[in-house]
């Protein structure tokens, strides 16, 4: 690809000796070293400054490909530079400020958008071209609505949403406070729900509506649906990946971490802080308590209690399933054993045989 | 979330007595029951009302979260409140239209709609803004069109249509009759498929076309791709839940449910009332008979007789994966009978031996 | 359905001499045939011509539901029409080239795109009606982008790329020459990564960006995600099918396939020519050796060698997860076995202690 002549943003990029100052912290290691970016220990690449508060954490900073470590102020030397603070997560949340990108708003409301008379727009909500807000939606303060979203009538969207382009809301939807909405994501559609009546699937009204809470985010092309009655609701700090299917009546609680092309089925319930990996799916009205961990490609096909760690088809404790996986690798040579067993039974069996005859 | 001053559409709601009237039922019960949603009866929650026409429905019914019950005239009480009516399919049908939310409609064409001049638009057509209709399209009498859709050139869509906003057909493609297309679905797509050829996937044309039959319904973020040659075919009365993805040429039948992220492969065959659960993979050629199952998460890699139910990777009878997975959960525990097989039989063998020796 | 006044595009179809005579072949069989499509062999239908250019796959064509066959000069006759040339590869790629259907073009620049007066758009570039290009974009000569389209700032198209209707690029994006972006698909969406920091996940910064290389194909709804810092790279060549969820910092080597609705989670790394079978779900960091297969539903969770071809939960060489399933088949029966061999034993014990008592 000849991309010589395009423009390329300008990476975000700070000495070390600059964050240093920045957080007031006492800098061991190369000054000068440049740091692009912030990261998670298990992610990190060179270039990243990781954050340690204890030593496991440590441990895993110097064995990471992370450049630099912010750490207390008690902290041995490493083989990594490091800055010592006094409160490291206060730190940390301040360098992760000084990386994120603010998204450029469009300026104001584009005249192309197309926005009804009953609509209530707050001060400071940036509203791009091609976006439809039908009638009585409520949109407050500082919220942005980019390009060639649909906002369906009845909606009310809380202070400082982002909304990417080509996001859809159908109507009623309500959405909480700071909350990003990414590209194709769609909130409020039908549930699917029939019943086979003479002959024909009859679709089962699908009429209540969704709540998305405070500080969620919803990845691209994902997709909640509406209750069937009462509310579909995601709670407040939950964030959700690309493609991921959240049937109606689902009750998503708080600060749960739902990873790519998950699918929920109807009324799932799932407690604080669950977190699913990608391309697990849950049947419908399955609880899933506080702070359990439902691993990849898990099938869920019961309830799961307060902190279990599952996995596998169907969903079983993630330690019952390793050592269950570890005989299943050796379920050929197990079926082999049993065979050479039956052998020398039935020859043991003849030399009893034969020694009965001979007695 | 602060929701004190959003707008909220009245939920529908009726009083049971009411209901009974409508239907010219007999009423056992609270007349005053407030009923806010009909279901069927597994997803039943407070509040709805159910049917029930036979004794197994009946015992369901009692047993679910539901509050009112409709059944034949002869039904006995029950801890439920309950509608006796003639024919209470007849009545059930009429509940659920009671209920059905109609969509509220675009009024018309919208002055910002792109329209071909040579394309013909019926009767009572709505069309919203922002929508694209290239040369030649044909939209039915009654149909509906949201924003933001994208119609290519020479697509048919018969009477009655809804598409919500933001729903892309790609060129050729034909509508039946009383289609719901949901946000984010595009049909008529390019099937995947490459010749490698001399160091290059070569793209094999993608020529052919898609037919969605009468009173489908297709769901979010879900694609149906074109035929290479033919037609890829989605039968009268199939139900198409979100982000399923259907391969070229797949042909599917009659009132068939694909539930969410389900995967065809291309020249998939489904028969008529086929139900593939989520999250479900069919390889390509298969051929699924008429009324069979397959469970949610199955692979499917060879043909399905009708009427059968099959679960699990690779899908067999679910009768027998049940039995499989029983075993699967018991295997660590039968590798260490295996291996204490082995010890009492090394022993029984050096019995048996020191006998020879001492005779 | 009633479509008999619908207007449907005219198939493309060729007589078998008229094909024979473009590629100066020597035919035998029906000149009259007439040629509906080109396809592989495995997806052969009636009216498709194939290409077999040596004897394995002339076999195969001679099984599959082709028409004709296009074959090397010295080929001996078969059941099928064959047109036999110097070069079967060569006149191969022609004939593809005759079925392809150009995609009808806008005209020009609709004006109802909203174009920034600091993109730079090429000669010949075709932009469709309400098609947002921000500030800094360069589209170059050729290039197609189609209805509904968002363009973020700062980004890259390269020559003669086809972006279908509802395409979404966020800001900063390098797309390559010859690019096909299918509707739905979203390129360069923040990546997925939170840290848990006093009771709230902390969105990590996504500053990276996304190059997509020369000759790939993207399909509909289709999600890739920016890096956190420096690049997701899908390399030249690459074709990628609908639903697929490409996680941020992914390499994705040259001339890969990835079926429908697979996933892969951040930093993945693909060598060249490696196949993902769909629904297939890789852990992050997995690197996967060039040519490798990976096939439908697995789930990979450690790095595979190239030319591998894996399959299953965990994924395992293919032919070790075949024996490992027939035994799976077993398991319940090999479970009773098991259970005969105890009573044996102990049958086999009794006995010896008898007679021990007995002498």
């Amino acid at each position: 690809m000849n991309s010589q002549d395009s423009i390329e943003p300008e990476p975000r990029r700070y000495r070390l000796s600059e964050i240093a100052r920045i957080i007031s912290g006492e800098l061991s290691g190369n000054d000068d070293l440049l740091i692009t970016g912030v990261s998670d220990v298990e992610e990190a690449e060179e270039g990243d400054i990781v954050f340690a508060e204890n030593d496991r954490f440590l441990r895993q900073a110097i064995n990471s490909r992370a450049s630099a470590i912010v750490a207390p102020l008690n902290t041995p030397d490493t083989n990594k530079a490091m800055i010592r603070v006094m409160a490291p997560r206060r730190a940390f949340i301040s360098i992760i400020e000084l990386f994120a990108d603010a998204p450029r708003k469009p300026a104001g409301v584009h005249p192309s958008a197309l926005i009804s008379p009953t609509a209530r727009i707050g001060q400071g909500v940036c509203i791009g071209p091609n976006v439809v807000i039908e009638d009585d939606v409520v949109i407050k303060d500082g919220s942005v609505i980019m390009a060639n979203c649909f906002i369906g009538y009845g909606c009310t969207i809380n202070e400082d949403c982002m909304f990417y382009p080509n996001v859809t809301l159908y109507h009623g939807v309500r959405i909480g406070k700071r909350v990003i909405l990414h590209s194709g994501a769609v909130i409020g559609a039908d549930g699917f729900g029939y019943m086979f009546i003479d002959d024909q699937h009859r679709k089962i009204p699908q009429i209540g509506g969704v709540i998305i809470g405070d500080d969620v985010e919803i990845g691209c092309n994902t997709t909640v649906d509406r209750a069937k009655t009462g509310m579909t609701v995601v709670g407040n700090g939950t964030k959700i990946d690309n493609l991921v299917q959240v049937g109606h009546n689902c009750k998503i609680g708080p600060n749960c971490i739902l990873i790519a092309q998950t699918g929920l089925a109807g009324s799932v319930q799932l407690g604080q802080g669950v977190i699913l990996g990608g391309q697990t799916g849950l049947k419908d009205h399955v609880r899933i308590g506080d702070g359990a961990i439902v691993m990849a490609q898990a099938g869920v096909f019961g309830d799961i209690p307060p902190q279990a760690v599952v996995s596998g088809y169907p969903a079983r404790p993630h330690r019952q399933r390793l050592r269950q996986e570890a005989a299943y690798e050796n379920l050929p040579e197990l079926a082999k054993r049993v065979k050479s067993l039956e052998k020398l039974i039935t020859e043991l069996q003849q030399r009893i045989e034969d020694r009965q005859e001979e007695a």
